[in-house]
């Protein structure tokens, strides 16, 4: 079963904790929003601008991204925990 | 008797959430806000952009798709709960 | 005495209730919203997009539709309750 | 002495009650913001557009108006009561 | 010494109560916003719209106006009450 | 060492009261937001339209100008204070 | 390890205190929000217009900047304090 995000939106698969202070990134304890490492699973196709064109999308399946922590809905696909977000709450991309 | 929903509006079936769970998809019981399924039976023709073309809808009548919760306004048509929202309230189609 | 709404504003007559349960719609006694049925009795030329060009509307003068309760201003007409609404308000056209 | 509105306002010039009832327009006594009707006394050229073109008028003078109760700015003109409002503050013309 | 008002910006004196009555106009003692009846000293070169393009003001020195009693930041030249405000706060031009 | 404002912001240094009230312009003490002399250190290269042009800046360095109170981050340079604002938050050049 | 910020974002490693006050800038101490001073460890591509076309952004890597204090996102990498923020949140390059 697959999920094919709409417009904008992108399908992110949560990475864990500990693979993330692996990578060297660790998350400061303060209280300001901590971003979240995730993995691009599904990208929509672009938001359609006014003119009917689309604007196309800038990360593609299988990306590693850093998000904010309150970005998205959350959903479960196969018991593994997902968000579907818009693009423009991915921060960066992880190489 | 039909409803043909204006703009970038959709109407929306709800599915019901056995059907949900079947699929896959199982929504966490969290206090995030929890996307539904349901099925596409009608899509408007999509907005008008200022310079007064069609901007066409992603969605079909038939597509399963998943939505946030609070999204839409309630119908029950021949007794059935159906939603009219917005298309850009449609997180993603389910495959 | 004619009403004849301005830019994409629409002129609808309520439509009674019990018409609206004849015609295989029942609305959910729940808290959401309620859209209410009624009657296109005059349409608007619709809106002047930036460009100075016009954007025409979608409903028309006869069309039955479904419009959410708190939209548009109510305007009593000889005694038959009236509403004046931008088409936007409008969810769906009923055939 | 004229009042010239400036970009997409209008100079109305409110009728009385009585005025408003013989028209065959009875305002409802809800809690619903009541419209009222005025006559448009003077218009402006209309507003300038982004691109910097002119998007005109639909409402000219001697125009029979529908506004709601709370829009514009009110002014006394030899002792007339008058309203400065934008063009979009307006409803529906009477005809 | 001179203000040179930027964008769509206009330097207004304000002119006396007493002088506003004798043109006719008399400011309702209601709860509503009053205009102000004011000069025009200088006003700006205009907008520049999102093309780069100027957008032309409607105003110029000279002209009487009528405008919104809390628009615009307070200035004395010279002793005497200015106000530094967008066009748009300006209601109408007084002939 | 040099700022170089970004987009469409200016580096301002605030002028003391005294030379405000020299040139004429007497602040005066009611509870409205009081306008600021300043002088214009350094001025970005203008925003960036939607459409990928730049959309020069009105002010250039050398201008004395008027600004709100509350307007702009405070930057000391050389112990002198200096003001980062955007240029729409200034309100007119003094010649 | 590399982060490579999305659209208009910016990739900023905070500098000390010490180095702030050394290169000449003093952050006065009012209740003013007070600037940052980092440097641009790496820049987004940009942003995308509704049109389609890339917005270059001003900003490179290695330039150092001056952002507001409670712009961005924290994320720590190699333990060293970063933060991602919008290039509309910086607001001067130093020179």
């Amino acid at each position: 079963m697959n999920l094919k995000p709409l417009h904008d939106r992108v399908l992110v698969k949560r990475l864990e904790e500990e693979e993330v202070t692996k990578g060297g990134i660790i998350i400061p304890d303060t209280a300001k929003e901590k971003p979240i490492k995730g993995e691009v699973v599904a990208a929509g196709p672009g938001k359609t601008g006014d003119d009917g064109k689309n604007i196309p999308m800038t990360v593609k399946t299988g990306d590693k991204v850093l998000f904010n922590k309150y970005a998205g809905t959350e959903v479960k696909i196969d018991d593994v925990e997902h968000l579907v977000m818009r693009e423009d709450d991915i921060l960066a991309i992880i190489e």
